[in-house]
């Protein structure tokens, strides 16, 4: 992360920004205004990612950030273009995802930096150990005169490929839930069982595995992922008597995932209810989905065009730190293209020419924004 | 072992048997006939079980005819009865069961002598290591005047219990076919990946679990079972990119064994194909199924009949030591009824008055074989 750091600090400060570390290692670089005092925009993305990933997740709008400063050639724009490469987004070493942008909403507390990971280190001594102070973390917040965050991000899906569009505007960010099944049936013979006094926890589960399936077809903005299995004992020869199953539900409107969670889980009982089986469930996740601001969403759509592309507006099933923001700011994102949907694999890839585009559009954006009256009013409001 | 061996054959000399262990590790007890140079009858069952195992399995077929012999009080047949406690039927140790009633068949070869435990020790090895002649093995060959074979076993299935009969005949033990499938889908993002771009691994091995089961149900004499499932990756979320299940087939019929099993491939082909999947499998085990003798059968229903119950024929869904002894001899089994099905675990019982029953039922059994003209016949041949 230090030789990362190191590379983007050069070129962005060879664009023009002041560049500095905050106390939750997130990069910033600080783009000036035209006039001092002038409020800001927040363009970022996050720098870590996954074991075995692959190059453009997270960096990538790190790095068309940079781009987009280095395009502007010196000329300033009447707002302060701040450039993050936020820390630990994905949550690989302590478990919980979002660490750097958390700190610009001021939620690191206490809690969070108690936070171990594998080797039994904390958070806080993490932060030390790098060089900075958890003292320092309220330094990190976000600046009380910032007007907005914009994120570009790989779509990490196959949605855009199959639509033959280079970009789409976000405009929510699914909630999830996330839940564990077990199925308690009775492990038995395979052979000398016959099938109507089984109580069979694989068969069970399989049926329900597949009306989890079905459920979510039947509305294109759902999905319904049934992941993980486990199955006890586990033997050829042995029918399974306690099977563990999880199941993840997404979708833009918390009240469809609720309603689909409930539908669900109903079902399941009523199989385990119907085999003689029982069933014991929990709720691992319960997030809300986050809506993207409507008045970026406009100016993106209208940006994307003006790079002669289709503006298409897709919902992100996965989570990103513009989720965090938008607690603080109004947030937008724009998803790059990502051929074959592959992501957190080495064969992760982009089109040189969909970044292109990207940079096109976040020009625009820029330009948008600069002469927008809506932002004017908030900059003098700042 | 050495233990259990001391114990029986205290039993068997006080019942008036001679007492030798042969080479493959059986406990042999032969109980003379009213003349020199009879014919003999063995009566049999395994005295090894598996880990976490109860009281019965096996070991409660040897008692039986330790107690027939005790019934007799002295008194001699027109056939000598030799008692075996078989050992290693599990397979526990080398992975192939069946090792001590092999040896009574000529089964026993070099390559079953070179099988190694867990700790890399032979067959051969422990056969020498528990004092026994590995080139002796030919002598504990089934002698060439044997009668029949008549084994006592637990049901270790829930049928008799359900049909509340203390006792059965076993007239087949079935034929079993083992697979394995491997249902290759593309592992993918649960949240960014939507329902009509999946290639989901698991929601198809669910759709054919649902099949197998529902196949296996339409005829009461075949069982099919999926015990053991892997999906991987196996994250909550991450959509399912491969997935290996094995499938355990039986029936008395060799030809339905068959035609289910080809058309549960035949389902998991076109289910695999219906989704954009590749699909492998394996034949792990094809297994015919053995008939046990049309007269012993007869006779042991006469025996049931006897002693007062209605007599039954099941179909034996486990492997048994009868099955290979049927290879050379006649062979007939009885099946007790199990409670709650329970086998292979601490909580595996027998009722009293059952096992009072089955040696009812033995006694019964050596009376008719005694005057069974038949029986005579083969005798005077031999």
């Amino acid at each position: 992360m230090r030789d990362c750091h190191r590379e983007i600090a050069a070129w962005l400060t060879a664009a023009g920004a002041a560049v500095t570390v905050d106390a939750a290692g997130n990069l910033r670089g600080l783009y000036p205004a035209s006039q001092r005092g002038a409020a800001r925009l927040i363009l970022g993305s996050h720098l870590d990612t996954v074991p075995n990933a692959g190059a453009y997740d997270g960096v990538l709008g790190v790095l068309i950030a940079v781009a987009l400063l280095e395009s502007l050639r010196g000329q300033s724009l009447p707002f302060a273009v701040e450039v993050v490469g936020f820390s630990e987004e994905e949550g690989v070493r302590f478990g919980t995802p979002f660490i750097g942008s958390r700190a610009l909403v001021g939620r690191v507390d206490d809690q969070l930096l108690s936070l171990q990971d594998a080797a039994g280190a904390s958070l806080r001594s993490a932060i030390e150990n790098f060089g900075l102070s958890p003292a320092e973390l309220t330094s990190a917040e976000l600046h009380h005169d910032t007007l907005a965050y914009l994120e570009f991000h790989i779509e990490q899906g196959p949605v855009l490929e199959s639509l033959n569009y280079p970009l789409a505007a976000v405009e929510a960010i699914a909630g999830q839930t996330r839940m564990e099944f077990v199925f308690l049936g009775r492990a038995n013979h395979a052979g000398t069982t016959p099938m109507h006094l089984r109580r069979d926890s694989l068969a069970a589960a399989a049926e329900w595995i597949v009306a989890v399936e079905h459920t979510a077809q039947k509305d294109p903005d759902l999905v319904a992922t049934v992941g993980r299995i486990d199955a006890k004992p586990g033997a050829t020869n042995v029918i399974a008597g306690e099977v563990c199953v999880t199941l993840d539900v997404r979708h833009k409107s918390d009240d469809v995932r609720q309603r689909t969670t409930d539908a669900l889980v109903e079902n399941a009982l009523h199989i385990a209810d119907r085999r003689g089986l029982s069933l014991v469930s929990r709720v691992l996740l319960d997030q809300c989905a986050v809506a993207m601001d409507s008045y970026l969403l406009t100016e993106i759509d209208q940006a994307i065009r003006m790079t002669g592309s289709h503006p298409h507006r897709v919902v992100s099933g996965a989570g990103h730190d513009a989720m965090i923001l938008a607690e603080k700011v109004p947030a937008g994102m724009i998803f790059l293209r990502t051929p074959g949907g592959i992501s957190h694999d080495p064969a992760e890839s982009v089109d040189v020419a969909d970044v292109a585009k990207a940079i096109e559009c976040g020009l625009c954006l820029l330009d948008q924004l600069a002469h927008s009256s809506r932002l004017q009013e908030r900059m003098s409001r700042a």
